[in-house]
């Protein structure tokens, strides 16, 4: 294995200075609703607004000096973009990153705002890959990948840690998957409990790539994803499917309805601001799809950044 | 002085199982802005969505065995209904509460969900009055004010030392300004902190009853309310005007536009889901209208208890 809980144990030792221990909140109208003790690990609190920030302060730490004098780059349209721009930022290096000319407005210049370097992109991932490759033989700066990296995968298991340490042995842990970094992370994380939770990862029936690729056994790498949920349309990345494959509980899969149910449940009853793609790990504990009665559960809501006013009016139209 | 410091520290032993040690927040995003550090106590996600199960778990308490046996009511349109309600169901006694036709359904709803009895009445205050004052005779329950009372008073000081063990010493505390429970009590509290935080009343432009009264010394008790702070339209109470007009370092009032965008900030940036009535305590921070640079400042974060569906609505002309 390229990546062990070992390796989650010392991004922990690393980024604990560069990032915020996220707040654990439970809710007593979630509690009711779902009829157990939920734990809610908060990283739409963390820095940059998700757990991101984790994953792109550890790969940053783990560069050699030569490595970070020449910089770093990514392709993003989101969040693994501000939360990259960050960690240089920390380290006051050079930081570029290709955005497709259709990333919202509010994280573009969130990104910028952190002194990175922008290049835009059209919005095919053969225009991603093209202005990615050619950034980096005209930059020299190293690559930190959205979620295929080891260090980034340990970073992102440091919330799972926290969430452990906060909340006491817990059953059940639910993660969001999209290309698979934070919910790998979480299941290293995990390992050292005795007894171990159980990890279910929670993917919109609209991008699930991720179930489709355990039940075949082989990753799938294109399709077309419908989703609200913008942080899980990625595929399934090599070494996250590795990871998942072998010590996954689940994959839950749920619908659009029911991750703007869970938005609506979190923002108007829980009082937190999450984005599409935390709701999504949210959903089957409202919607009753998994069971975990009499159960302690635990939740990474991974992250806070959405268009309030873009989702309300989607929201208008279901509740 | 019918309530002092002392209360509240007696307040903070005997509701500290009852209630939730909320989280002390900080935002980056808001630190910047404003250009000191910022601490929030975020009580939109104490038990019934707001600071008002402190008060009315505090008064509950206090009740001798015959008292308690009788029930408790009161008049309410939102936060203390629900937080009298939830401090009765605790402890098993009846409560009734007179609520206008015009309240939210949700809070009615709540309210209802622990077991209170509610008898609805026209939108007036004389049509209040009448109908608690026969309430009262009807069942000889005991009534708990929502803010003239120095039960209610000590146990909504209770945030304010919790913001302070958690946040450390604190130059400044802002707080909204109602009926002046929540503020009163916040004096208090602050009260044994050496060097003494000064404390900073908030309310709207167009409910400042407390700016007028304490401009003229002589409490003003009519007046039309316009505002969107429904938690704030009330006038401000007898004990708590004796505790503010000795105390209070100074009132700040807000503008609707500068509430709305404070709510906004609150919802967006720092990824939280509170009501009018708390954004207008974080308003003078973010228009700028109180000097707070290089000092600590704390915020009570009154509640969070709001219809999403009317706000965005409002927001949707102004932002």
């Amino acid at each position: 294995m390229t990546v062990q809980r070992e390796d989650v144990l010392a991004a922990r030792d690393r980024v604990s200075s560069m990032i915020d221990r996220t707040p654990v909140l439970q809710s007593d109208a979630l509690d009711r609703h779902v009829g157990t003790a939920v734990f809610l690990k908060c990283e739409s609190f963390q820095k940059t607004g998700s757990f991101k920030a984790r994953g792109a302060c550890n790969a940053v730490a783990c560069l050699s000096s030569d490595e970070r004098s020449r910089g770093v780059y990514t392709h993003s349209s989101g969040n693994h973009a501000q939360a990259l721009a960050f960690a240089a930022h920390l380290h006051r290096i050079p930081c570029h990153v290709v955005m497709p000319r259709s990333a919202v407005q509010a994280k573009v210049a969130a990104t910028r705002a952190y002194g990175a370097n922008i290049v835009f992109c059209d919005d095919s991932d053969a225009a991603r890959r093209a202005a990615a490759d050619q950034l980096g033989e005209e930059t020299g700066a190293v690559f930190v990948h959205p979620h295929d990296d080891p260090n980034v995968i340990a970073g992102q298991g440091t919330a799972c840690l926290e969430l452990l340490d906060e909340a006491g042995p817990l059953d059940v842990i639910l993660a969001p998957i999209g290309g698979g970094g934070l919910l790998s992370g979480t299941i290293l994380a995990a390992q050292g409990d005795e007894p171990c939770p159980r990890i279910i990862g929670c993917e919109p029936a609209g991008a699930d790539d991720a179930s489709r690729s355990l039940a075949t056994g082989e990753r799938i790498v294109e399709f077309t994803p419908r989703t609200i949920a913008d942080g899980l349309r990625t595929p399934l990345g090599d070494i996250p499917f590795t990871i998942i494959r072998s010590s996954v509980d689940r994959i839950a899969t749920v619908s659009e309805d029911d991750i703007l149910a869970a938005l609506w449940f979190a923002w108007e009853r829980i009082k937190i601001v999450i984005e599409p793609s935390s709701a999504v790990a949210l959903a089957p504990l409202l919607n009753g799809s998994v069971d975990v009665k009499g159960q302690r559960v635990g939740v990474i809501v991974s992250g806070g950044n959405v268009d309030l006013t873009a989702v309300f009016t989607l929201l208008e139209g279901t509740v």
